[in-house]
């Protein structure tokens, strides 16, 4: 039985916007920025704060594997922010009834049985169509956002879970947007959530 | 519009038989060992002829990264009993309505816009049991068939394709199978065709 659905995805893909749909069409609440918004909110302070301890944390990492010594005496902070967050996203999963984009939530709620992890991809020629209308930009700079934001996901994601970003195995589902377009996905994932349900 | 399925899998994902119920449910033609015995029968060959140009092809392949020279004077009949799998599965998609497990269907079809592509995973805890109950062998036994036939289904399918085996962006969709149980996954492709034909 799911009624927790992760959203993974690839710059571009659509993914953000098929997991809203899903939420709106099944009643489910959705999360993503708000996320981080309600637990600076729990924290009392402020979103900017907690970004910043996330790259801090993301570089903390980085360092580890380079110099570990040095890398200990880095931000206590952004551990503490890192394992906060985890901790807000299981508790947040509790309720049920949700869709959370990207914040790792596939990787806080891997042991949550009620949860669908979800990693939407697509071909490069839709990604960079839909890049190009939605920020009216040209192909080539598409190609340069879709390489930076995805290695910026990439990144982020590995040197904080210590898995592999989008490895088959981490995700229960492994959708490409562009070969049936986002509005069938969302009926393909609706009927997903209903049938798991049955 | 997809009413053609490729499946791919790993070992002991389910797939093959999913595959199977899907035709089954759909009232699709399902191809497999079966398209090899008529690819056989049109080139008027052994089945075991076929499969031994195709380990042939693989060597050849293999050798060819290593010394091109001697590679070329390998087996002239593995490329072509290659070429003409490929034009059969081809022609045989021509009809629609059918699923083709293996034979590196994903492949030649891969410019086929009625063709749905999907790869089967599983969790190795599923795979190794359904191994164990269907094959009456250890666990050790089954992990080690899991490592062996993958790693035979990827270098073949890498030295014949040149693509990379179980890289998403060849496949639609893939499924992990041991998320809803395979019951569930047959309801979901059939749904998922439904879908693409509205």
């Amino acid at each position: 039985m799911k009624n927790i659905i992760t959203v993974s995805r690839e710059y571009g893909s659509g993914g953000y916007e098929i997991g809203q749909k899903v939420a709106e069409a099944l009643g489910y609440k959705f999360y993503d920025r708000e996320l981080i918004a309600q637990l600076a909110d729990q924290l009392m302070v402020s979103e900017s704060y907690i970004e910043n301890q996330e790259n801090k944390l993301v570089k903390k990492n980085i360092f580890r594997e380079l110099a570990p010594f040095f890398a200990d005496s880095m931000g206590a902070d952004a551990d503490y922010i890192y394992d906060e967050q985890g901790k807000f996203i299981v508790k947040l999963a509790e309720e049920g009834n949700c869709v959370i984009a990207g914040r790792r939530a596939d990787y806080y709620l891997r042991n949550n049985e009620n949860a669908l992890h979800l990693f939407f991809y697509a071909d490069e020629e839709y990604k960079v169509k839909r890049i190009m209308e939605a920020e009216k930009c040209s192909k080539d700079e598409a190609l340069k956002k879709i390489a930076d934001m995805d290695k910026r996901r990439k990144t982020s994601y590995e040197y904080t879970t210590g898995r592999k970003w989008a490895d088959r195995h981490n995700y229960d589902r492994m959708i490409c947007t562009s070969s049936l377009g986002s509005d069938k996905c969302v009926e393909e994932i609706v009927n997903l959530i209903k049938l798991s349900q049955q």
